[in-house]
């Protein structure tokens, strides 16, 4: 980072998960000089300021006054009125943004309210945290997201180089698309597949067999519905700003399952094949990493008894010895007696010298190709 | 574990993923005194005797005779034809098994094959992973998950509780259930997911959008369509011995998403909400866990240098103190800069305990509530 901040005085209005992470990431990079964070409980207010997420905290916004950044990040369906709430105390040049899931209606929407002189770019960082709230507020948050910038055919580029220097500096990676562009690939990779995976929970229990039913519910049902467990409030206002584009997904879902299920219908080996096999091509074709972490590892899988220190036994061996463990992971673990752990490692060398270390110190171990 | 083991000769037709595995764990427990591991590659056979999945191998189905326990761990499409393959070889009072997971049209279809005295009992182990074959196999893949077993009315009661004695020697929880109602609570719990998932990732690649909108995929869509990576010849297989159950698991999903569809339609937020809202609350009333794992842990998310040890020297502290790491998972890592690392413990005072010696050690870490 340059020594001179992006910005002189930045403002959040509602610091929570995604509000709180971004201004943890703003003070430890020096992006900006002065961070206020705006809300409306002074509790919470304090408790950002004691993790370093802002400086200061305002509950009036006329503290906004001055600011040549401010970011409003809260509920999605609350972002309009927020905005026309705080627009007569936005100084001219200032940059306003958002970080809400749908776009279009907000941009659309930000253009009467905002006073001569500012400029909105509608922003949403594609990342998120089973912790809502400031306390799941994490300066890593953003690291190697996607964030999405929306400017508008007439934004200044001064002001969206500001934004990307911005949104590079959380860590997260730009990219730019027009409101429309943005809400309908939002509607096929988050809110259709929200609306799928709940109306699947709520299915499994409208099916008979009860308890027993639920207990077979192993990992693919619960990957396949953890989104399902949102908040309810903030994903209403997202089927509600997005709905057109939702509902075009979801016109593309159903034709498609029912040609799944004509061929299921029809026994139809041929075509079930090809449907199965055309997804397992695709999928295996999109990025794998689920936390956005380097692209391509090195991994062992270690059988480790289970007993206090293991790890730190099996880390301290390798660690001695320079090698960095780069991701780790508990597979299974049986109490009392043992367990599988994934290590992965950025090269093909370390992958080598662990096997081999870990063997030297009794510990079995091997590659993942 | 007695001193006795539970089956004199065992013979497991497939030593693939599920097959090599059961064998490791029968092997590591002394639950058999002899494994034979039948199969048509060599080559596959001799890596599981080298893993001691198995003593010792045959290419020929002459080698059940003289089992007390069968186990064809092939895919499910190809059971009914290996068992009246290998059926002339059973010897009297034998149990065979399946691991397939469908149970209906292989208990059915085994009757009229089993010979005289023979007893089937279907057997469908809920676990998996993401590595297929031989150099998948893990002694722990079934700790902590289900086993269902569909035992007829007239099975003899000591060959159930043999089979529920193997089951809870390999780790896993025993479940006994009737072939029928096993198939529609998998259908409804894997295999209209693995449908629905398989369709939401053609429907990806069907909208327009290219490139920038499969990058926005984030970790919800992948969480969402994982179990799309399956392999679809054994899922092709899938959908057609239990067609009548996903069918009808199929009708109550699209009577679901319809009703979802028109409360979109009709901007209804108050039957968006009721939707969302019953998901996420049977959603958050199911078991959490994705590995099976101790069902309540007690956490502290870690913020750590990222270089060579940092994970040694802090499971080193905590080892050294005699404090136990049950879960570790690395969830945000800055390449150069640092991390955030979640740890997991049994009890609440190794929790205080490790936020303490880590602070002493100059790691800031924080509980999780």
């Amino acid at each position: 980072m340059s020594a001179k901040p992006l910005f002189k005085k930045m403002a959040i209005i509602g610091v929570g998960l995604i509000g709180g992470s971004l201004g943890m990431a703003v003070i430890r990079k020096n992006m900006a000089a002065e961070v206020i964070g705006l809300g409306r409980n002074p509790g919470l207010l304090e408790l950002a300021v004691e993790y370093r997420s802002i400086h200061r905290y305002s509950t009036d916004y006329s503290a906004v006054s001055g600011c040549d950044l401010i970011i409003i990040a809260t509920p999605v369906g609350t972002t309009l009125g927020i905005l026309s709430d705080f627009a007569p105390y936005i100084s001219p040049g200032a940059i306003v943004t958002d970080v809400g899931s749908t776009k279009a209606a907000i941009v659309e929407g930000s253009a009467p309210v905002l006073p001569e002189g500012a400029v909105f770019i509608g922003g949403h960082p594609m990342a998120g945290s089973e912790r809502d709230g400031i306390n799941g507020a994490d300066p890593y948050l953003f690291e190697n997201a996607f964030y999405v910038l929306t400017p508008s055919p007439d934004t200044p580029a001064r002001c969206i180089e500001l934004m990307t220097a911005l949104v590079e500096g959380v860590g997260a990676k730009p990219v730019i698309m027009n409101p429309a562009e943005h809400d309908l690939s939002v509607a096929v990779v988050s809110h259709l597949p929200h609306m799928v995976a709940a109306t699947l929970v709520n299915c499994l229990f409208d099916m008979p067999g009860g308890e027993k039913k639920s207990l077979l519910a192993a990992g693919g049902f619960r990957d396949t519905t953890r989104i399902a467990a949102g908040n309810p409030d903030m994903w209403r206002d997202i089927f509600i700003t997005n709905r057109k584009c939702i509902l075009e997904a979801l016109n593309c879902f159903t034709g498609r399952l029912q040609e799944f299920q004509k061929a299921v219908e029809d026994r139809d080996e041929k075509t079930i094949y090809e449907l199965l096999g055309r997804a397992r091509n695709l999928k295996n074709g999109m990025p794998a990493r689920r936390k956005g972490y380097l692209p391509a590892l090195w991994e062992i899988v270690v059988t480790v008894p289970d007993r206090p220190g293991i790890i730190g036994e099996m880390a301290g061996t390798l660690g001695r010895s320079g090698i960095n463990i780069s991701d780790i992971e508990i597979l299974r673990v049986r109490e009392g007696e043992g367990g599988t752990i994934r290590l992965g490692f950025a090269s093909e060398s370390e992958q080598e010298s662990a096997v081999y270390l870990l063997s030297q110190s009794g510990i079995p171990s091997k590659k993942r190709l």
